[in-house]
């Protein structure tokens, strides 16, 4: 027996990951899309604004004074920072759960949000009650959020790929490196010079290695994980591929391990953390389109720097798709419904 | 009641066009892929050369001596030229049905065939009884065809292209122009030089302009919907894009007619051919990983040119996806059974 | 003897003919860059915009009110339409050259300049008598000419592959097609959304199909060529390269002509015209960086069309060379001076 | 007074390195190039491979059997690994100097040579007398040499990286990391699979993580510099673009020092070598085509990494260009004489 559909809405539907949440809904069994707002564009066909979503998606934007979002039984934040946090208590007072895939609700530390946010958060009591969606490690508490956290690109690639080592405590916590390559299109469908094709094509680039706001993010994971404050170095660089981060992870061996066992272990049960074999260098194509992360882990020359390999697709378990995958954990639906997408190669 | 699922065959996986047939089957509700070939893989996992597969294609290619195609209801010929017209006769007689990604079965003019592909015909009497696989134009043969010719994937985005103008008989037939611009991945997995990153990338240029082995097969389209022999001028092009056509067509008119309603109107009931709205340009990622086709059709200045713009994902409406679109007629499924695929966009 | 160096004006150098400009001025024997100015960015060091020119250009940006233009032997305006028309009647008067490399002085018939570009002329008494700037085309008038409109990129490309054809007679010249395809910058530095990296990557698509600004320009020069009106249909795509322009001419022969000669000898003496041999396709990246423009020139199946393929880099021949070619040949400088640019392959 | 030019030997002339030294030495003011070998090419124009080349490179390729590089001053090895070794000795002997693009005179100890390159040593005596091209390392050394082994892409733009940290002696030289980024030309013109644009654009991954043969080149040339032997991680990757290097070096601080006075006054007298401001990023495109290094140094939120961001022109400063700058130094031109190459910018 089929049970009815639940209804979604989106809030911000014109970025990148407004676009990759229709793809995904579009074709999700269980989830109907109920609305989509923008300001901007309200009135205008979805489809007109994304040719590829013709035949998919019917609906207009709409404005969102005119949403009405308190019927939908989740809303997804597809919105730039500092959105969410002015509506989604309202929407939680009325019984709508909601998930975020910007960065209103990922940190505890309010002090450090605003810092790196440079803006005063709207609600901080709810940011205590958030859950930070990331499945791999907080899956019982999604289940029964009512405001989940989605996490941020290169957090999820970072987090997944260090989160073995971390909870095993087989490497010093206080020098992490992450030297993370994401393709163009983490940073949104923002028109500035330096996302321009003649710009960013056929050049590569580190950035923000000063401090990028996904710092205080993903240290504050590895945290959690550690059981102790850990010491990160995080250099984030553009690269000319449309989609897909690599990160490429060191630290220092404190312990004899087996890495590939230590890994596997980890992952078993996990739907989309895909452990390579040893010896194997995931590429950011095996992953496109795909909520899936790939991982390998390297230990070269036998030394005590262990090397780990992460890639997902920024737009999928990077953002909508991962955000898909919490509405699953929360509603009771299968953990892969509508995310079983084989990537697309080539 | 859900029916039995179709064995299905593949002969010459590691290709472009194998991975992609993988792709579609591997999620298709009704067909069971049963064995898939490969002479210099055999004992290979096929998830091994394609990392994107992993997790939803367990099998190993198979040696071809081994290989039970027999025992298939439908067998993909997803190999260079040639090779199908030598083991489909055998298939067919055991009742196989065979559908050919390449070009063995293409061209009813033998010689012509001879001509262009530089070999001798191994079975002339079969290209008689092959159907021609585009169904906008031949649905009702497919359904009953033993034996189907996929067409290419230049010929499917100019036939889709000229149909309409060709059966209304509004243009002048002899005079043809198709300027068409294709991905790299139209040239299939093949390691030659002018293929590499660093020759094809940031670079453009045509080819074959004083003859392409495509150019048969589309005259021989076109003759057939204008019922009379047409001249075609047709000039291809590589461009720095890894999936997609992009072809530009070119007529003279010689009635008068609203040309956006005559496309609309032939299309109309075709589930894969979008025809746009009045002044719209298709972009060749708004159908990235689709079986769809977008046609926009202009009329600059008001002149007597009539402006073609037709674009495919080579892959798929040009390879895989209409192999699987005359599997699904063939087989009397839905037509758009497995080819749900919402464009990936950016 | 080396003779003095003239002193050189750019007005508006952040876009991307200016930053162009300034590499081939930076290492030109006879020039001496005297002045940049630009309005948003004064003070701002060029190389601090431009990292590439760390080392080679020293200057920093100037306010426009503060620039000394009047002292310059030539001012080249890389700035937006409708921006030289403002300035450049003072600086005739003054006695400074100037070469305009946007479109204010292209199009000889003031009524269809402004219908195009949307804008009352300031100066039409100035554009009767502005030299059309494509040397191969107008090279004596270029040598005294006190104002030079610089052509497009799209009408380099497609003047130069016609013009033997056209000069000749030996086409019908009322049903001439030009299918152009250009890499990104030539839209500049704007930051449009459909130029980002995310959109215009792996992505090709036509547009302007309607009608392009570049229309009547080229239609004019073919008219002047012809000696009589032409109809041309001009269809331009965007292809995901940074640089070069593809433009693939059809036309219709009416008289036998031995076309190889025929381009062979109308470019013998042109150093910056390169006709390829019979049967080849020229590409864009072998003029990338260079003032050269390659073409070939086919009879497909020896019938009555004929094809002819032209590449250029959009922002050297097809705007700042050529602008520094005109520059050589107005003070009397050999027309390669600095212009020995080797392409940058691959 | 122009003095003689010198007579330049290119052997193996149709890879990358072969083509880019060809560029350069096009329009080297005392250079003259004699003769260029090719086994495979033997009689065709330069030009018909490389279409760049046409005007400005008139000679055929050379059988290596007939070709005169006796008769020259200087020959540059563009060859597979394995060549130079071969030939070398006669030359030298008949006072030719050699400069070896390739891998065959990098590595002192034969046995570590022996084991990264699968092959025996031809002439174990010669790699003794060889000097590591790394002009600003060795820059009197490489005066005189007879024999000069161009250093690697990758260790060029690694060993300048971390050449004044461990010169000042102020990191942990035991735990050196080294993350590198390599655009695809880097592998030459090879044609596997891997290197295809269908694979490697938009794509990104790492390889060659247990092992890479430019470890222990670049292990030499760091223990060298600090004056005892150091511990290197080496993790290479594969990004889409066609040329450019990004190194993200990490190191320890042990000592308290000014790293940005460091740096500028390492460099301050280097040509080829520019330290950005602080906080800067350099980016590959930046060296587009020239033979510039840019470097840029980070402290991170003031902790004890450093971390230094290096990039070069793969085929430029990490091949042609430097094999240049050293034929300049041997023969007393100024370092920069035909060097001079404003970076292609976009």
């Amino acid at each position: 027996m089929q049970t009815a559909k639940i209804k979604v809405g989106i809030v911000g539907g014109t970025g990148y990951t407004g676009v990759e949440l229709l793809r995904l809904l579009a074709l999700h069994p269980q989830a109907e899309l109920a609305v989509i707002t923008s300001r901007g564009e309200a009135g205008l066909p979805v489809a007109d604004m994304f040719s590829s979503l013709r035949g998919y998606i019917d609906q207009a934007f709409t404005d969102p004074a005119q949403a009405d979002l308190n019927a939908c039984d989740v809303v997804f934040f597809a919105t730039p920072n500092g959105i969410a946090m002015q509506q989604a208590p309202a929407l939680l007072d009325k019984g709508v759960r909601v998930v975020d895939l910007a960065a209103d609700f990922r940190i505890q530390d309010i002090a450090v949000w605003e810092k790196w946010y440079g803006m005063t958060h709207a609600c901080p009591d709810l940011v205590a009650q958030a859950v930070y969606g990331l499945p791999e490690l907080n899956r019982e508490q999604i289940r029964n959020a009512r405001l989940v956290a989605n996490p941020g690109c290169y957090p999820t690639s970072v987090q997944l790929g260090f989160m073995p080592l971390l909870e095993a405590g087989v490497v010093d916590e206080t020098a992490l490196i992450a030297d993370a390559k994401s393709g163009v299109s983490g940073a949104g469908r923002k028109t500035e010079t330096q996302f321009l094709f003649a710009e960013a094509g056929d050049n590569f680039k580190a950035y923000g290695v000063a401090g990028h706001r996904h710092l205080p993010e993903i240290s504050q994971g590895l945290t959690d994980m550690a059981g102790k404050k850990v010491g990160l170095t995080f250099v984030p660089h553009l690269t000319p591929l449309i989609r897909g981060i690599h990160a490429t992870l060191y630290a220092r061996l404190t312990k004899e391990v087996d890495l590939q066992a230590l890994f596997e272990q980890r992952y078993q049960n996990e739907y989309f953390v895909d452990v390579l074999p040893q010896g194997a260098h995931p590429e950011t194509r095996s992953v496109r389109g795909s909520n899936q992360c790939r991982i390998a882990v390297h230990r070269p020359q036998g030394g005590d720097t262990v090397v780990v390999l992460s890639v997902i697709d920024n737009l999928v378990k990077g953002a909508a798709g991962q955000a898909v995958q919490n509405m699953n954990i929360m509603f009771g639906f299968a953990e892969n419904m509508g995310l079983e997408l084989v990537p697309l190669l080539p």
